[in-house]
């Protein structure tokens, strides 16, 4: 039943907004999500932890006959994604890539700013992999630790998700960024304040686009596409609480969630 | 070495504020401290997820054989107290029960105010046992999860915590409390700025407080206290990145923290 299936993990709950895309540009297929909410963020955890609860989280979804995976935690694709590379016979996309090729195609100037989790930021992947394509870019990476929570508390559209921005933002100042790389995925639900906050000269990536369309082009290469006429299977799996993944996991996908299984508790 | 220790047990860094309060009762105590650091926050996790974090971490306290055991985690005392206290043959106090002593203890009007995380104000333990003691107190109970990250921010005196929590604190306008009990141990470093806004009237209740003294009371009564001459020994463990936890635990604790031991990784 859940053969043949694209698996997307996150630590959560942001890695919907990677599958909004998924599904809307690969509406035939199935898709089985997978969030660690039991021991979620995964943003202010050690590289060495996180790597551990990968490969148990990869281990339980490569059980359900998948055909790829997509990594689609920019904190677990910061301190995992080369190692699990490694570790396992399957095509892994990490949606940290995607977002790596959008900054280094879209930017002119090559004055670049990321915003990430504070583990994302402190491992200076990001910064190092743009560098290695573009050696005398102007980076500035900005750790904004308190968006995740914000989103998760509802508060997107919120004066207080303004005042955090501002603040955070502040070191961007007078550095002329032409384009900002939203490197966590539930930043994009902040994105119409990030907007209001650096004005329409700027680029926003949202690596969840390319991340999906990577996903085709791989499922293309490997002829891996689904061209059954069924309709696509949705299958969720958590870590804890599916009943809280449910209400706030609709946002995040824009449609509603029906089944959402534990997984065994970890 | 370790022998006849207090120990302390924390999601990650607020059982501190406890701690610092346990030090300054009985300076000749050897303490333990414990904070599941890799898999913090506890407030917005299931109550059967954190019932099993916390017998893992009971269980490893229990392995550095210690005379009492303080849970100094609202949020698994709400969950896991009173199992605990049936699994385990040693004392165990919770800081949830010096709350609600304080709080039948002060109020006058029997308006309440209960903060907490989310997983705290939904178990409705607080709520309840109020009520057992005081039938006709008019409970208000907000959830006030953005608080801990501002804490573990950094934001305890920033213009952002102070629109944070007038936002929190709308429904307890025109409320007429009397009494408002920290039910968080972050909560305490935001407390000059919950004073601001509350104004003078309101009494707030931190229980780590009453938390040292039921621990002084409990050694006494059980003849425990440590008559020994020698300095007393403070011992760390912390379930992910040490590091950390000695930067953000020196302000929770208020002096500094030298050596923290990885636990076995959770």
């Amino acid at each position: 039943m859940k053969k043949n299936s694209i698996a997307i993990f996150d630590s959560g709950f942001g890695g919907l907004t990677a599958m909004r895309h998924i599904r809307a540009l690969l509406p035939q297929e199935n898709i089985i999500y997978f969030g660690d909410t039991a021991r979620l963020p995964y943003g202010n955890k050690s590289p060495e932890t996180l790597f551990n609860y990968c490969v148990e989280n990869v281990s339980f979804l490569l059980e359900q006959q998948i055909k790829v995976l997509v990594i689609a935690c920019h904190t677990a694709c910061t301190t995992a994604l080369e190692r699990l590379k490694d570790k396992y016979p399957i095509p892994i996309i990490g949606i940290m890539e995607q977002g790596i090729e959008e900054v280094i195609h879209s930017t002119r100037t090559q004055k670049i700013a990321i915003i990430g989790t504070r583990t994302t930021i402190a491992s200076n992947v990001y910064q190092q992999r743009i560098k290695e394509k573009l050696p005398s870019a102007e980076i500035h990476a900005v750790a904004c630790p308190l968006f995740v929570p914000l989103v998760e508390e509802g508060f997107c559209d919120h004066p207080i998700a303004s005042l955090i921005i501002k603040e955070y933002f502040s070191p961007l100042q007078n550095t002329d960024i032409d384009t900002l790389l939203l490197g966590c995925t539930h930043y994009p639900l902040l994105q119409s304040l990030i907007r209001k906050e650096l004005g329409d000269a700027v680029i926003l990536i949202d690596p969840a686009i390319g991340c999906a369309e990577k996903t085709r082009q791989l499922l293309v290469e490997h002829a891996l596409l689904n061209t059954g006429q069924e309709s696509p299977q949705y299958t969720f799996y958590v870590s804890d609480d599916p009943d809280k993944f449910r209400v706030l996991g609709q946002t995040f996908l824009n449609c509603p969630i029906d089944t959402i299984y534990l997984s065994a508790r970890q």
